[in-house]
């Protein structure tokens, strides 16, 4: 036989077995969505390339996958400029769309696009893949979903405390224990104002980011390289070395940032979250963590990043409060808060721990094997009376043997099959197998609904 | 302000009011092909231009959207080449992935790939959206998605049975009056060697394909271009005006066919599935159309169409059996059979025709006003509690102005505005608005869940 055929490097096809897995977090994580007012939103996979261009930084620029314009794609390239061979300068003459890189700069093209038509604060979900040209390794994919959450137009702290009860919510729901950390960004400013380098707050962050990671001597060695003097490491010591619960945190954050108007600002802001989370009935552990960061610099407020505490994997959701999504396409003053689901480490994550239901009602429930022309007829009539009560049920579409037809039930995962022939026609009396426990039984015809309901509960 | 920014021409955002009702359209399909066994499956958005090219003839080619090779994509190409300026050849060396055209064709190459896997028969339906570089109009766009059902590796005429099933079932729920047209190839093929030409099935099939558009007369002026002489549409005429019911129909079919093998098996085929069908509860009109050919070549069995009958629009649904679908791919003697729901066109119907269900649990069924601090912590704690009994409810995020938050429910579609103030939270009633009617009422707290599931009913 020839070669078989294959897929992009980095892509993946999601087989039946893997969809139905998907599709239960997939429909989890949209239900709880819809229980707080979030509505879904899809735009296309294409955007215009000056939509996504320097949105992502230099390197991002480079991992868009861009689409060769259709035609005649050289019309408007002269000899000399392909003799230049100047690669972004090329591709920006053949290529005017893109794929989406995120479902964040998408969303706030939307925003703008439609802000006369959206009744604000505005609550959406959104549920596409993106790509990105980055070089495949394990984990990492050219092709994945992601999955998110945003409203915008309200500035309230409600908004960042729905979020929170959301995640709590679904991690409930899917059974995964998780901690959810958070941080405030204009803490972050206070202490880069108190240590004395208030210009210095990105290369802080993104150092102290990874205090997880590398460790506190490797931190402070990065701290050192992006040109914070000891005083100033040392100053940082104590804020990230803070003890106690949330509230004894912030009581002692409170001191030290005393003198910094942004801090006080974010303290204030933490404070008010935790209170109002005092009144709801919230099961998964939430703390103050003043080394998350979360390396993106539009965060202003807010900052959220959600760990599994049973699997060794990063963070599994994560997200912020931004005030500025929009104005990079004009619309200023337009704040926002949002998280983001991973669901690939999700999956693994319910994979791994065997949280996915063995019982899914999204999968056949029943086979009937198939004996030939006239049992075939009763089948028929009788699988629409059970589909009429919700049940998937199919009839093997071949009178193969009994052996293939029960190795495709088995293959399948299908949990039951049922035998008729013409002595079951005549009685109404079914022989029903159990694949499981390979257990059978005879059963009346007008009961094998109810007792497949059972069954399955 | 700036430019406001905008999508690619052909593509489209779907905002929430639209995905609401294109989500309906799916749930109600895919519920129904669960029903029967089917399983989804997903591919990746980009495939080898390898896989795509040549499966679509040279226009569809044309029409696939390229993806520009990463990095340097110019390494590969020698001076002169570039000079040259031979376009296809260009394209090959500086492209070799593509955006999926439909659905089938990476289907096809799921199954070769995944052969040692798969348990046949295979059912898979796959719901994603495909990319054409056609040229934009009404109704015709460059993203769009398809939404198809197939089984593969059974030549079971229960297949086809199954098929009719699910679209019978899907347009009852849908609430769309719809006629079923049904062909076989192989009577086409038949009625091809009767008259004279059996090397021209495809001229055939083609000019007869296009009855319902341009009508008798010009469907024989061009058969008369494409060779077939007087005598052979003579021929043909009596057998496209055949007259009464299926039966009828079969009936003379089989006469005027006697003498040509693949024609009587077609009209066996056809009886067959007349007969499997005369046992089952089926309420939509199912028609054997002989005209109906459906343009492409690979049909070699049942083909199919469903016309919405009550709206002015194309087909909505087809299909049929194709006997070589992985042989391009080196899998021979894999026979299947599937339909396409055309979901843009189902949307167009529902919509002209008010078919969507009013209320729909995926919006939210009631907003709290927020008055204010004190409010709101009692609000939540509540809200917890009708979320808890599956409600989707909101609090608005702001203290803003009444009349502001009214706007925002009514612009929402939000059916139900509370308003808790100090004196409903001292004695527990809670005032009840809804926003179709004007009407306010008082109602207890503790019976505000049962009064919103009994309105969405």
């Amino acid at each position: 036989m020839a070669q078989l055929p294959s897929i992009p490097k980095g892509t993946r096809d999601y087989s039946p077995e893997i969809m139905v897995k998907r599709n239960y977090i997939f429909d989890t994580i949209k239900s709880v969505f819809r229980l707080y007012g979030y509505m879904p939103l899809e735009t296309p996979a294409m955007e215009n390339l000056s939509t996504l261009m320097g949105k992502y930084g230099d390197e991002g620029d480079k991992l868009l996958f861009k689409i060769l314009n259709s035609g005649n794609f050289l019309s408007d390239v002269s000899d000399s400029e392909l003799q230049e061979r100047n690669i972004p300068k090329l591709t920006n003459k053949i290529s005017e769309k893109g794929l989406r890189y995120d479902l964040t700069v998408p969303f706030a093209r939307f925003v703008v696009q439609h802000q006369s038509e959206i009744s604000f604060p505005f609550k959406r979900y959104q549920i596409q893949p993106v790509w990105r040209a980055d070089r495949p390794q394990k984990g990492r994919y050219r092709e994945f979903y992601q999955c998110d959450v945003d409203v915008v137009g309200s500035d309230s702290l409600l908004n960042e405390v729905e979020l929170i009860q959301i995640v709590n919510e679904v991690y409930q729901r899917l059974k995964i224990n998780v901690r959810l950390l958070i941080n405030n960004r204009k803490v972050l400013a206070g202490i880069a104002e108190i240590i004395g380098y208030p210009e210095k707050l990105t290369d802080i962050t993104v150092a102290i980011d990874k205090m997880d990671k590398i460790g506190r001597e490797a931190v402070q060695q990065e701290l050192r390289e992006r040109g914070i003097s000891e005083e100033g490491i040392l100053k940082l010591q104590p804020i990230l070395d803070l003890k106690g619960g949330n509230e004894e945190k912030l009581v002692q954050l409170r001191q030290v940032l005393s003198e910094s108007e942004t801090g006080l600002k974010g303290i204030e802001e933490l404070n008010q979250v935790f209170n109002y989370l005092k009144t709801l009935k919230i099961s998964i552990d939430i703390q103050l963590d003043l080394t998350l960061a979360r390396g993106l610099s539009y965060y202003t407020g807010a900052i959220f990043e959600v760990k599994a505490l049973d699997a060794e994997i990063g963070s599994i959701t994560g997200g912020g409060r931004y005030d500025d999504l929009t104005g990079i396409f004009g619309l200023k003053n337009v704040s926002g808060v949002g998280i983001s689901f991973g669901a690939d480490r999700i999956f693994d994550v319910m994979n791994q721990l065997n949280l996915f239901p063995s019982d899914s009602n999204t999968t056949t429930q029943i086979l009937f094997v198939n004996f030939g022309f006239r049992e075939e007829q009763f089948c028929l009539s009788y699988l629409q009376e059970l589909r009429n009560q919700g049940i998937n049920a199919e009839l093997y579409p071949d009178t193969a043997k009994m052996k293939k037809q029960m190795a495709y039930a088995d293959k399948k995962g299908i949990p039951f099959v049922a035998l008729i022939g013409e002595n079951e026609i005549n009685s109404g009396i079914v022989s029903l197998k159990n694949m499981l426990t390979g257990e059978q039984k005879n059963i009346k015809l007008n009961e094998l609904a109810e007792e497949l309901k059972k069954e399955t509960i």
